[in-house]
């Protein structure tokens, strides 16, 4: 049996594994999980992932879920290039080092902001402006952190690289959800960090036109927020 | 250099490091770093550890901070025994799954739940009840899955293990922080989950006895909170 993907690709984590795949010519079945829908919810679901969260991969009858764990998997069993998730032990444990502290920082900041400025009525849920703020909080500090310490160095990409990694592709996937929002209130957000703002877009002309098409769903949804805001304001 | 690592022994990755040290007979230095004291704040650690936490590692000229990371490097670079972190790459690859897991979850609850609960005057912060609400409900719901799901097999360690890897250190250093708490609170807590009782107590088995030297501050402050309380009841 061939991979097989769970993904919902409005989900950061979910792209980051489509693109990985898509790049590295990993041949493999997606299988649309619509959160919005509750599908992740569902008893068939519960099976393949009793977490009920995307992603999850199927790799014959291995099931895997943990979108950095799936990432770090699929590069030893694919024999991607080295560059990705590095042989060479010092190296590898560097990126393991920014994959552990994207949880607690970026990601729950990030996750934090959005969702409770956004997406929280897409789940029949209240914003939370005091989550929210403390979700910016988080997400700030980790952008202030990723543009003074993580990209240090002289090449392109996290840790100095001149290629990218797991991590970059799990971190921009990832600061990418920010597109769902007021263009205002992303160029507020993340205008005061230049290395941050070019990192993503060597990352995604690095992954292009994988990086695109795992990213148009949610390009649909920005379009469709945008239109409530206006309608909103109208 | 021999290695050295930076670490509060009241802090639960700092003695999953420590624990996993002595266990395998790796040789090191301790240097504490006392987070009470403000001391993971000066200027001085500030340059081993930009994110200013603990634990981190200098072995020889390299520097390594988040403890899944730390954990991962010691075992491949001083030769554990394999079960610490196997080889094989599907049973790594569920080892992974874990403690990614653990970050969003069972930590981001204890952590919330017994830093707004008890170690927030110490770091002269205030109380914060509703924090540590949603910190105990986030711990429950992750104490219930190691219970229903991680434990699952016949092993007594988690995904069916017959012995420890670094998730079980991991995470059960994460559970013991739960010793500050008044007894009963205690017991309130981690009494609905006999299977994660008893892996708690095969895991420090496994491991003694460097898992109590670990803990011995922990205890000393367990008792600490135990007669401020008392104090109080007066």
């Amino acid at each position: 049996m061939a991979l097989k993907v769970y993904a919902d690709r409005l989900s950061q984590p979910s792209r980051a594994i489509l693109t990985f795949c898509w790049v590295n010519g990993i041949e493999f079945e997606e299988a649309q999980i619509h959160l919005a829908k509750g599908q992740h919810r569902s008893p068939e679901y519960g099976v393949i992932n009793p977490m009920k969260q995307v992603p999850t991969i199927v790799d014959g009858d291995f099931q895997l879920f943990e979108s950095h764990a799936i990432l770090k998997y699929l590069a030893s069993k694919y024999g991607v290039a080295d560059h990705w998730y590095p042989a060479d032990l010092h190296r590898r444990a560097k990126i393991d080092s920014v994959l552990d502290w994207h949880h607690s920082n970026l990601r729950r900041g990030a996750v934090g902001y959005i969702f409770n400025t956004t997406f929280a009525p897409v789940f029949g849920l209240p914003l939370n402006l005091q989550a929210a703020a403390e979700g910016e909080k988080l997400l700030s500090a980790s952008l202030e952190k990723i543009e003074s310490f993580w990209l240090q160095g002289n090449g392109s990409f996290l840790l100095g690289n001149t290629e990218p990694s797991i991590a970059d592709l799990s971190l921009v996937c990832e600061i990418m959800q920010l597109e769902v929002l007021d263009d205002k209130e992303k160029e507020r957000i993340m205008s005061p960090y230049k290395k941050v703002l070019k990192w993503v877009d060597d990352t995604k002309k690095a992954t292009e036109p994988h990086f695109d098409e795992a990213h148009t769903a949610l390009f649909i949804v920005k379009e469709k927020f945008k239109q409530q805001r206006s309608a909103a304001n109208l």
